[in-house]
C-alpha cells in the first residue's frame, strides 16, 4: 500500500471539496501513477474548498491555487501532467525509457490535457456560469458539438486497440481521467470503444486504490473537525 | 536559416489558413524552438482551411485533424507540448538536463497548455458561438473572469523576473505563444509585467525568424495556386 507516512514523496491535495468533486480531484492522477509503480507516498492537506481563496503558502507552491503539489527530494512540482512526466521518468511501464515511445506517449499526455480536457471544461463552464440564465441551454448545446467532435475523434484513433500506444501508459492514465470527468455520460457512450477503455482504465487495482485513498481522506479530514 | 528542404526534421502544417490566424497557427511554436536550437527543418503541407474537414492521412498522422505534425527518422510526432518536449530534449538551453530543472520547466509547459490556455480558449469559443446571439456579450462577461484570475495569479508568479524559471525556456516559449494569442488585449496591458514577458519573448530573434517563416509560406502558398 504506497500510502506511508515516512515516505520520501510527498502529494498535498486540499483537504475538503464539495460532495460532487470528490473522486475528481485531480491528486487522484498522481495516487493512480504511483499505485501502478508502486511508489510510496505521504500525504498532506492544504486548506480547501475549491474555487475560495487560497492562502499565500499554497500559491508559492501552486502559483494558480490548484491541487495536486509534489514534492520530493529538493523539488517542489505542480501541474499533473508534469507530475506524472516525472514519476513516469521512474518506471519505464508508465513512460517508455525508449525515445520514440516516449515521444509518443507524450503526444496522449498533451492530447488529453490541451484537445480533450479544455473542451470538456468549456462545457462546463458556460453551463456553470449560465446557471438560472436564459441562455443556459443555448450556450451548452452551443459549445458542445466541440466536445463531441473530440470525442468522436478519439474514438477514431482508438479504434479496437486497448490503450492508446501499445501498453497503458500515463497516456491512457490522464484521457481515461479526462473522459471519466465528463459529467454527461451520454457524450462518451456514443462511442462504445470509449466506454470500454473506460471501464478498463478505472478497473485497474491501482485506480480503484488511487480513488479509495482519495474518498478516504476527505472522509477522514471532514470527521476530524466535525 | 533552419529551413532547408534537405533537412531531416519535417515540420507540417496547412497549407493555407483565414488572414485572422496567420502568425498564430501553432507551427509557429515549433518552428520557434527549432530557430532556438538552430536545428534545420523542412515544410510540408496538408490541405487547410482550419476547421474544415480533414482528409484521412492528415488524421492518421494527428488523430484530431490539427497541426502541427513532426517527423523526423521513424518519428511521428503530433501536439506542439510534446513536439516542444522532444525538440527541447536536443538542447539543453530550451528544457535542461538537470532533472530537478527539467521538471519545473515541463510543469511551465504543462501551466500554459492546461492552466492558462484553456480559459482563453473558453472565451474565445464562447464568444465565436455566440456570435449575432443576444447573449453574446452575457457569455463573454461570464467567463473572462476566469481568465482574468489565471492572468492575474500568473502575474504574481512571474513578478520582477525575466523568465518563469531561471534562464528561458520551452516553458516560456509555450506561455509566451498563448499569451500573445489572446484577442483582448487589455487582459494582458491590465499587468505590466506580462506585457513586458512577451515582448521580450516576441523579441527574441528566434521567435522573429519563426513568424517570418510562417507568414512567408502562407504568402507563397497563395501565390502559387492564384
Amino acid at each position: 500500500m504506497p500510502i506511508n507516512p515516512g515516505a520520501d514523496i510527498e502529494v498535498l491535495t486540499l483537504d475538503r471539496v464539495p460532495p460532487m468533486a470528490q473522486g475528481y480531484v485531480k491528486d487522484l492522477r498522481v495516487r493512480w501513477a504511483l499505485e501502478e509503480a508502486g511508489l510510496s507516498y505521504r500525504e498532506s492537506f492544504l486548506p480547501g474548498v475549491i474555487g475560495g481563496d487560497k492562502g499565500s503558502a499554497h500559491l508559492e507552491s501552486q502559483p494558480f491555487g490548484q491541487v495536486p503539489i509534489y514534492r520530493e527530494a529538493g523539488l517542489s512540482l505542480f501541474e499533473s501532467g508534469a507530475i506524472l512526466l516525472h514519476v513516469g521518468s521512474k518506471d519505464e511501464r508508465l513512460l517508455p525509457s525508449d525515445e520514440l515511445q516516449r515521444a509518443r506517449t507524450t503526444a496522449w499526455m498533451f492530447a488529453a490535457l490541451n484537445s480533450v480536457e479544455p473542451f470538456a471544461q468549456s462545457l462546463f463552464l458556460v453551463g456553470h456560469v449560465s446557471e438560472n440564465k436564459s441562455w443556459h441551454d443555448d450556450a451548452r448545446d452551443a459549445v458542445r458539438p466541440f466536445l463531441q467532435t473530440r470525442l468522436k475523434q478519439l474514438s477514431a484513433a482508438l479504434g479496437d486497440r486497448e490503450w492508446l500506444e501499445g501498453n497503458f501508459t500515463v497516456g491512457d492514465l490522464l484521457m481515461v481521467d479526462v473522459l471519466r470527468s465528463i459529467a454527461e455520460e451520454a457524450l462518451i457512450s456514443a462511442h462504445p470503444n470509449l466506454t470500454a477503455y473506460v471501464e478498463r482504465g478505472t478497473a485497474r487495482p491501482a485506480f480503484r486504490l488511487a480513488l479509495a485513498a482519495q474518498l478516504d481522506a476527505f472522509e477522514r479530514n471532514e470527521r476530524e473537525t466535525a
